[in-house]
């Protein structure tokens, strides 16, 4: 099967628009797009157009190649009812609903029934691979996972990986779709429980949640220790650059060989909790503790400005490192 | 004892000035400290020197509190060949010696027996705890580690713990003391391998191991997942607080209630790989092809350029999220 060319792209459907749904809605429209949205619940055309117009100021201060008008780009939005409306024209589909395996399974066959067979569907699960998402799909060779992290008009990650059935050219198309609609996808070879950053994101809190409950650090602390140490490195470069960069004049071969032996001890005595109930209180009185009485709201409008202010430093001296 | 005020420190010992040495050099330097630096092997003046001076652009555009001169702040280092003689007159001593517990032990009561019993001592040790460091000292109870992350006068993060011996009163007065200078200190409140945040990163990294040698992805893009991804947020906020804000309305509560079994059961399945032969050959191979040629000098200053432009960036924005 040979797809549609991944440049002549101008048209992309979005298949569910709760915050997912709404925030790729609006990073395809700042990329030049037109962006069919749909959804089976009411009211959702008003959600997505609010977050778009919140979203646009920091797409247009990260100055996104396309539009910057809103209203011109909203122009290039638009709300569908019915799926196969949303999906005609469409060459490339992007599916966000709620993580429920038969209500993806059946929207997934859905959309591979109005979709001429040379497009590519991507799911934004997190909890599902393509082998199981695609049972009830006619053409499953073409459904490949797309998924992003939250918020998608932001952070640049989407990892791509295909299952039992999916085409290797459809996987090799959707990193170079991605890739030219401005995001940093990465390859995943084969089908891993919760993908991979997720697994790299679950192995650290282990670690964390083990040492609160043994009562080492207060949660603060320890989220202090990766906000004020290891976050702020892991912003620019990824685990292994930065043993590579930390073996001094030998790189990682010094690395492995000359402080392989402590990290291989601290691996020994990492710890192994469970989310009992005790746990999870422990936790929650951390979070609270921690936060002192800041809102959600708040945190949250903190975060997105200085992720924000992050991400538009990192812009200009950002390519990736390997090249 | 009561101990010198932390607000009245006014010069400040270095003892072993390798790397970590001579960026707590320029830091202290920066913030308007006498430094005292001494070491046994020659040539480590020029040494010291030489980093401060190139560090200094870096703490200048961060706007560190102090003396803006490099000529000016220099007149504030001065160069010791006899311990005792850097060590007299300071109100703090930062130890910093290669990572040699005999080393170390000797180098602490020398130190110990030099200074005034009512100043505090702290070790910038990765792998050693009070306990097992002050085991010659005639008043081990102001021993505290102080570990901070490389590069020192870059990284905000200092990790404060205390051993048996240790007088609680002297972990506080070094919380306080570099939270006064500038740092933001953690404590941990008991000796674990490793402190803390190095067992998060070795968390991290082992499931990074498992996911390479297993053939799920390259060592070029499990770093772009950390670097494009969750790195990007936790260099604005810890791993709790991230989750907390990623629970939607109900918050942590929500998180662990409703994401938890997710996250269980990715737990369950994280790889427990070894640093054998053949792994450190993976690994090696791996940063290879994602570095492709590139020296480590030339990946190091682009590093430090990124970690610089962040810094910058946050450095408005950023005050704790608890207050």
């Amino acid at each position: 099967m040979a797809y549609t060319a991944t440049g002549s792209v101008d048209t992309v459907a979005i298949v569910g628009s709760g915050t997912i749904g709404a925030s790729w809605a609006a990073w395809f429209l700042a990329r030049g797009y037109q962006v069919r949205v749909t959804d089976t619940m009411a009211g959702r055309d008003a959600f997505v157009q609010h977050y778009i117009e919140t979203a646009w100021p920091a797409l247009t201060r990260l100055n996104i190649p396309g539009e910057s008008e809103l209203a011109t780009a909203l122009k290039r939005l638009s709300f569908h009812g019915i799926l196969e409306d949303a999906v005609v024209g469409a060459q490339f589909v992007q599916e966000n609903a709620s993580e429920k395996l038969e209500t993806k399974q059946s929207l997934l066959a859905q959309i591979d029934a109005a979709l001429p067979a040379d497009r590519i569907i991507a799911s934004s699960t997190s909890g599902f691979g393509a082998t199981a998402l695609s049972q009830a799909m006619a053409h499953p060779q073409r459904l490949v996972i797309g998924h992003p992290f939250n918020p998608p008009h932001l952070i640049p990650l989407v990892e791509v990986v295909g299952g039992d059935n999916s085409d290797p050219a459809a996987v090799e198309w959707a990193l170079d779709f991605y890739r030219q609609a401005g995001k940093h996808p990465i390859l995943i070879r084969k089908e891993v429980p919760g993908h991979l950053a997720n697994r790299l994101q679950a192995a650290l809190w282990r670690e964390a949640v083990h040492l609160v409950v043994d009562g080492v650090a207060s949660v603060d602390d320890v989220d202090a220790a990766i906000a004020y140490g290891p976050g702020l490195r892991w912003a620019v470069m990824g685990p292994h650059l930065t043993f590579h960069l930390g073996g001094g004049e030998g790189g990682m071969r010094h690395f492995v060989d000359h402080l392989g032996p402590a990290v291989e001890s601290w691996w020994s005595s990492l710890g192994s909790p469970h989310l009992t109930p005790d746990v999870k209180e422990t936790l929650v009185a951390g979070v609270a503790q921690a936060t002192n009485g800041r809102s959600l709201q708040d945190l949250a409008a903190e975060r997105d400005r200085r992720l924000l202010d992050l991400l538009e430093a990192l812009q200009s001296s950002r390519k990736p490192l390997s090249q």
